[in-house]
């Protein structure tokens, strides 16, 4: 297998964007990553996508994106894994680049999530559940994470202020990156007096509905050496395991053992641990979903999540920065583009390129991306070359 | 990039089965698939899905099937390219043996299609084409293939009855098929006076909406030997392309060009032409599509699909055997499984265990499926190691 690189990152800027239609969000992210990269021609394309058919109406997004970036007749596949599509797709396209298949692939994740025509968001969301065990019997998804948080804080004690601090800590965060969605700052107090949605989660311990799309263009590394427009970025692990999709069928609600695997998978490849990443962009869906996260990824030992986001460990200035762009929480979750928007940030951050959030000195990062309430999960693991 | 072989094929009965879930076909299948390889410790597996969002409330199909299959933490990758999705799917699998990341992959494709809670098949289907300029302003998808035929008509002079000979031809073959939805024989005049769907289609000019899912195990070549179950089928070439994705930005609407692209490229892969392999399975959604088909691979010249098949070239006893299996037409056409199928045919054929409908000595088998009206399109090459 040979090494490969992430040559050009593109993300517009994510919210509520009324004029843009799924076609519009996915090809403006793709032609600023092909114009970061400095190249217009490409073998091979992938399209993460959670939803489509249900939001907008359109499935055989592959096809439609090739077209409408001028692309066709190369290859385009539209990848799903829930919430993880983005960062299913990223490995797909890491594999064929890998194998050496194609050269240059284009990796995009895209959702067009307020634009309903028929249905609602919330039953289009559901679909990442297993409807029959869930969905179908009135749970929606904040309310699955609610039954997480709530078995999280029975067995250790997790506070409703410790999972208030990662909304609070990713806003401050956010308000720094350009491209968020919710680009303001928040406190304890706003975040635990903000509208009950499933107890204990309030709106502000929610990531929010976003338009919005990213990309990035991945080669091997001698293209990367040739074009030498940007300091050399390479993806170096990637991992992807799966799980129960029903909770019920969980042995521990507590516990997300995908990312647990995948991590373990892209860390063995990358002949690295987790711990020794500079800087992680996790999947924080929900509050309580980062405070696992961490434990999953062995960061903080089990049910320690919480006081370590309290304790700012994983602040811009702590020991393991997470979620320096502002994470789902205040970036936004358009959910097919989130796993690759976190490469976008990762590549952004070992550039040096990240301004007033740069992680200083970052030289390696890990991104997990996780579908469902976890029953899918990526993980990969990106260095610079210094 | 290794050799890939295929090492178990499994497929169910299809048609309107009311009492199985989507889950329940997948796991059937894949399960006769992996008892046929002799294996049941996988790497990864891929499903391949048009819309199940909108057929059956439910995305995210990888973590599922993979949950229950009893084969998490595999990685499970959903793949979408309308009604080429299981092609595309084939493919992945394809390249991930191929890069070395994984020693055995199984590949899956299904479709739940009957038993829709809301909205319409139709509408599903739909999501194929354009929507914002097709689908939204009324055009169903036999609609569009009825403009494509009227065009082939038009130009070429292809007549209702080369069309309905498609469709007699398919029945013929699909008689001997045990798993085809409709085993039964058709005439001319059965064809021609059934009900009108879109003019000139009629009822027995469409493949049927379809429950169903087919399931191959991919490995490497010598893994295969090692297992010597069956004789030794491997994958000599893949090909994927794509092309506009609505009618009227074609140059040409007598023409497939992304099936054109996808045969070059699998065909170098494969170091053959078209016309080298033995018998082919092909994508018949309507019967004028088996007619372009069999222009766009080059099997004849342009205009003369219609005269060839009234000729009987493509007759189970002709020069270029299509459909073996039935096709789409009388096998069925569970969308996201059809592209699988299509391959459990032909690796059937090669082994030499095809029973009634049997290819005589048959050594090479291609394999087309596209999506859409051909925005999309796949091209594999099977060989048997004699």
């Amino acid at each position: 297998m040979r090494d490969v690189a992430v040559i050009g990152i593109g993300m517009n800027k994510w919210g509520e964007l009324w004029p843009s239609r799924i076609r519009d969000l996915y090809v403006e992210a793709a032609l600023l990553a092909l114009d970061d990269a400095g190249v217009d021609k490409i073998d091979s394309m992938y399209v993460g996508c959670m939803s489509s058919g249900l939001l907008v109406g359109q499935e055989h997004l592959g096809a439609l994106m090739a077209d409408y970036l001028g692309q066709a007749p190369v290859p385009a596949t539209r990848v799903e894994s829930a919430c993880a599509s983005g960062g299913v797709a990223l490995r797909q396209g890491f594999i064929e680049v890998a194998s050496g298949m194609s050269d240059v692939v284009l990796v995009g994740g895209v959702e067009k999530m307020t634009d309903i025509d028929g249905g609602s968001t919330t039953y289009a969301l559901a679909t990442a559940a297993d409807q029959e065990y869930e969905g179908f019997h009135g749970v929606t998804f904040p309310g699955l994470y609610a039954m997480m948080a709530r078995a999280h804080m029975a067995r250790y004690g997790t506070t409703r202020e410790q999972l208030a601090q990662v909304a609070v800590k990713n806003h401050e965060n956010g308000a720094k990156n350009p491209r968020a969605q919710f680009p303001f700052t928040t406190t304890l107090e706003g975040v635990m007096t903000s509208t009950m949605v499933a107890d204990p989660l309030r709106l502000m311990d929610c990531s929010p509905v976003t338009d919005g799309a990213a990309a990035v263009v991945l080669s091997t590394v001698e293209m990367a050496k040739k074009l030498k427009r940007h300091p050399l970025v390479k993806i170096t692990g990637s991992g992807q395991a799966s799980a129960s999709i029903a909770l019920h069928a969980r042995a521990d609600l507590t516990w997300l053992g995908s990312t647990e695997a995948a991590a373990k998978t892209a860390c063995k490849m990358a002949r690295c641990t987790p711990r020794e990443a500079d800087l992680f962009e996790v999947h924080d869906c929900f509050t309580i979903a980062e405070i696992m996260v961490l434990e999953a990824l062995g960061l903080v030992e089990k049910g320690k999540g919480g006081p370590a986001t309290a304790a700012g460990l994983t602040a811009l200035g702590g020991e393991f920065p997470v979620n320096a762009s502002g994470g789902l929480k205040a970036k936004g979750h358009p959910v097919g583009a989130t796993g690759v928007a976190q490469i976008v940030e990762l590549a952004e951050q070992l550039r040096g390129d990240a301004g007033a959030r740069q992680v200083k000195g970052a030289k390696r990062g890990l991104a997990q991306n996780m579908g469902g309430t976890g029953a899918s999960a990526t993980v990969h693991i990106l260095e610079v070359e210094s």
